[in-house]
């Protein structure tokens, strides 16, 4: 990582983005903004690869996910926030690269095998759903993108576009195609209400960064604690209990999460009141993202504006990149 | 076939065309171009899936074939021709494409099947390569092309492509992609100068539309003939003969031909006389089309222009396509 390094991110617009995200992804983009020149890309073409029958929830959930990016304080000043569909040199580069890679090496990438077998695509996987990786190539390349912030099982994704930068470097003898390294988040993953490895909308199990204060009170009320907790006087278990993993995120007052803890293990202190202190917590944390959200969703147009500059901005780099990428081939007419 | 049908075809640039190109195809759009809006396709890109490692090829080659394409007689003022890489529209629609098919599906195709195994592909086929028809399903539609000159062999392309028309008007309840019909040649094809089924640059045996009269006559000498009519006076075969299939085809005095026909059936007509003939008439057929190419290759840059021209046509027409492509699944942001 040096000063030069450019960040490429994004998301599938298919949701509401929740706390997940914000652990696992865009506080850590707020900090890059003061470091880097960072693109984040709302990936509406990448969210219909499974959702080609339902692409209206893509498209209503192109603003919620801007909405979400402003509201949690990615800057547009700072990072250039675009919709993937609104640059055509993303379909060009992937067009080109999908000569250089073969069939066999997508159906071999980790990453994608895993997520054919969760959405029980079996031998019916769609082309556009396996060679995804070389869409994200041509994502990363396309602004020339050097760190690529990813969890941990995203890894196979990285090395897979580097594959393809290395081939198209080595066979139209040019440098022009930076490499990308994976920016692999330290922070725990955030489990879901039921304490499950994963927040996810699709699993039912998230708070939304737009959830009001009584929706996560009572959604915080659902969450997963000690199984066998059963009278208030018991002691309780701290380890895989969500509600403390989330104190130990989302509460700043340590000292008080600490007390907290111990009087649970020692016995005397009810789930519920427990529950109601940490949606407390998560209210408290959520309140000024709420309010910075409604305060942009009062123009939804002044949103997209936000969006559809940032995309002209990435036109301006793709048109540069897209005109490099053809002259080393030696596609060049005019 | 109606007056409002849109004529979509082209070539790929690995080399100059040659007889076989003009009987199969070329004298065909000669005829077409009075008939229909007619688009022809310079497909550098899909050249470039078997010739990943070898691009100059493909790009030196554009040129020649906008040459041959004006040397028969494509009137650039009757049809457009137009070079596939400068039209990215092409690009986005193959990406959305690739959601409507299955890998499997892909697999299957007859046409592409028989091209893996004839290139020796195996398992190491390209993701290009094996989705090239979702590609061609996106040169077809750019244009709204209804009317596709193929080669028997070619059928199940456009069946495939059919199939992603008919998805995607269905999936995004819209009419704005036609079907296309493919339009088979009912020309046979030409042999080689080898006497094998297929005139081609790769196989070594073919007489290009560029060569000298110098070069045809030389060709001609090595063609297949009856490899029993070993002297003169000998009776001799016409079935199979090479140089009598090229004589019914070019030869436009048919009395003529049938007495060298039957002469030769007799006995006493030996084949370097019927070869010399031959030669003259395909010198006789060819130099008009030399005559025109060698005018047209004093100014090359006239000849790109009128490629460059044509693809900014295509650019327009691709640019409302993609428009109501966008419109109809929901991706329209402006």
């Amino acid at each position: 990582m040096n000063k030069k390094d450019i960040v490429l991110t994004g998301d599938r617009p298919t949701g509401p983005l929740h706390l997940g995200h914000f652990v696992g992804s865009l506080q850590q983009r707020v900090t890059l903004q003061e470091q880097y020149k960072q693109f984040v890309m709302v990936a509406d073409l990448q969210a219909l690869t499974d959702n080609v029958d339902n692409p209206q929830k893509v498209r209503d959930n192109v603003l919620n996910v801007v909405l979400d990016y402003l509201a949690v304080g990615i800057d547009p000043n700072k990072t250039t926030i675009f919709i993937q569909s609104l640059i055509p040199e993303i379909s060009e580069l992937y067009l080109l690269y999908m000569n250089l890679v073969t069939v066999n090496r997508l159906k071999r990438n980790p990453t994608v095998k895993a997520e054919i077998q969760q959405r029980g695509f079996g031998e019916n996987v769609t082309a556009g759903f396996l060679t995804y990786p070389v869409h994200q190539a041509a994502d990363i390349t396309v602004v020339k993108g050097t760190l690529v912030p990813v969890g941990e099982d995203q890894l196979p994704i990285i090395e897979q576009a580097n594959e393809i930068i290395r081939k198209f470097n080595r066979i139209y003898k040019t440098d022009i195609l930076p490499e990308a390294k994976g920016l692999v988040t330290k922070m725990a993953r955030l489990p879901g209400l039921d304490g499950k490895a994963k927040m996810s909308k699709s699993l039912g199990n998230a708070i939304f960064l737009s959830d009001s204060s009584d929706e996560i009170a009572k959604k915080v009320m659902t969450m997963y604690t000690d199984p066998d907790h059963v009278r208030i006087e018991d002691p309780g278990k701290i380890e895989g209990n969500t509600v403390f993993t989330y104190l130990d995120v989302f509460d700043s007052d340590k000292e008080r999460v600490q007390e907290l803890k111990d009087h649970y293990q020692k016995g005397g202190l009810g789930d519920v009141t427990v529950k109601r202190y940490l949606a407390d917590v998560l209210n408290g944390f959520l309140d000024p993202i709420r309010k910075k959200r409604a305060e942009f969703a009062k123009d939804p147009q002044a949103v997209m504006d936000i969006a559809l500059n940032g995309s002209d901005r990435v036109k301006d780099v793709a048109a540069q990149t897209i005109k490099e990428v053809k002259e080393a081939i030696g596609l060049k007419y005019r």
